[in-house]
């Protein structure tokens, strides 16, 4: 029988495995288990090093949507696939948790709900006007499955929305979405923009991409919204662009060390809505079902069967 | 040459109407101005009885979307055209704020606004578990202008939507809005809702609309949000059902009196935010353009020209 191994200190997922049929260790670092029969790795943060100690494994499956926790360890056997789980749902998971962001911003909700907690009834906080949705430039950083289904589902609203991505990306006839793309784009993308949302993969050329330079670039009264990862923002940077006035707020769902630290200045900071990297939880069921169906292709040897954009690329890191 | 008078506090309206060209009479009530010449009649809240002074009066003009406010004067001159202004992107503007409440409450996002006040990671606030759009089960009462595009604005990301009228609509084909209708249509619309949204005309009706027995027929933990006229809301009804624990929260745009009182325990409930009336506010550039587009019809008699929509029913009060 093959065996599969989850790599995590998510218990429930592996009861979730082994409901399903599957033979599942569940190995800690401190363990002294034999993988050595494990074919198939399901893992979310493993001890580095430890997939060494499986020479029969035929796939690595990360238990979310990004891998760059994974990628982290060098010593990875990149002979396997290397396979995510990305549901639909948690795409609109994401557009939607982004979607309020957004409004929150363009209809000043925070303004209001500090003007109520002082009980006073303030028509000018919108001064007079509501800000409609195709005069509000939003920008998407990242056109992934989380990006795009952003990026789409503003439009679809009437937002006018703007894309950036590493990059060209070839857009259908009738997208309203114009695409501007590499370090040659980036200062246009972002130079007419009301709100930025970074929804990119965390790789080598996009860490600390949410710098005090890209800060700079965007206009004065700017927004920033973070839904990818910490890596991507130098908190620092922002925090000193927030200060000195010239962005407007953050909404953040990640952080560079999370849990986000008590001693961390955002959680106190007036422009700053903090959440728990919450924007797009994923959905257990959901999830199983498709490392399930992995997993019988891998082991079927059926690998042409694979959702290609369930593949993770090992040079690209997505 | 024909003249035209603004009855409302609301000088910059008829700075706008004159930069039009119009010759524009403002009369507040103390003013003994003759009005026997007044031949289209802008109004907001008139001072009853006012209209009176007008016998050439070939219309009279609200300055919103809603008439309630004017239908209260009983002695208005209902032998001319009632007609107000309702432009698609107040539509829009009004998707967009009940969007945002929508959200704010399916993502718990005061909730994490006060973990972030506390200082406190805390992802166990959606119980590890984003609630997805199609499970949440909101209800739109009205599907006017307003209305309508609120459901279907809902229902274009996924969320499933039902509505109730007082009246049955036909819905057409491949509607994935379902219709309730009428006294007899409102408990089993209500009785399985997880939010529900009043966008209803003001009419005697519907008056009182939201009270403790609507209340009650919705299933415990649900929210209300209103953004049509306090007066559909019975607030001390409203007030019991949220601190008896039956409804999770309320988001309020409208209120019996406006501005809401220094009293109103309203203010400071934790369950309630409180936004000062605007969720829609009407944009002066695109009214006045529907505003001189019926004064050229009304005053050329070209009235089969109107916009159907703008005219409002004196007998139904929408």
């Amino acid at each position: 029988m093959h065996i599969s191994a989850a790599f995590a200190s998510k218990d429930k997922w592996a009861d979730h495995l082994r409901s399903a049929g599957l033979r599942v260790l569940v190995a800690a670092p401190q363990d002294n288990v034999d993988l050595s029969r494990v074919e198939f790795a399901i893992c979310w943060q493993p001890e580095p090093g430890i997939l060494q100690r499986c020479p029969n494994l035929k796939a690595i499956q990360s238990m979310g949507a990004g891998v760059d926790s994974l990628l982290q360890d060098t010593t990875l056997p990149r002979h396997v696939p290397l396979l995510r789980v990305v549901d639909p749902l948690m795409a609109q998971r994401m557009a939607t948790w982004v979607l309020w962001g957004v409004i929150n911003i363009q209809r000043k909700c925070d303004a209001y709900w500090h003007a109520q907690l002082e009980g006073r009834w303030d028509k000018s906080v919108e001064n007079y006007r509501n800000i409609d949705n195709a005069e509000l430039k939003v920008g998407v950083m990242g056109l992934g499955v989380m990006g795009g289904a952003v990026a789409d589902t503003l439009a679809s609203l009437g937002y006018t929305v703007s894309s950036w991505t590493r990059r060209a990306r070839s857009v259908g006839d009738g997208c309203k979405i114009f695409n501007y793309h590499g370090d040659a784009g980036l200062s246009e993308f972002l130079s007419n923009l009301d709100i930025v949302v970074c929804l990119l993969p965390l790789t080598p050329e996009t860490k600390g991409i949410l710098n005090a330079q890209l800060f700079r670039t965007l206009p004065r009264g700017a927004a920033v919204i973070n839904a990818a990862r910490g890596g991507h923002c130098v908190e620092g940077d922002l925090l000193n662009a927030l200060d000195d006035g010239h962005l407007s707020c953050a909404v953040l769902d990640v952080f560079a060390s999370e849990p986000l630290p008590q001693t961390s200045p955002l959680w106190k900071h007036p422009k700053v809505r903090v959440f728990p990297h919450v924007s797009s939880m994923t959905n257990i069921e959901t999830a199983i079902e498709q490392m399930l169906h992995n997993r019988e292709c891998v082991l079927s040897g059926a690998l042409e069967r694979l959702n290609r954009d369930l593949i993770v690329d090992w040079d690209s890191g997505y």
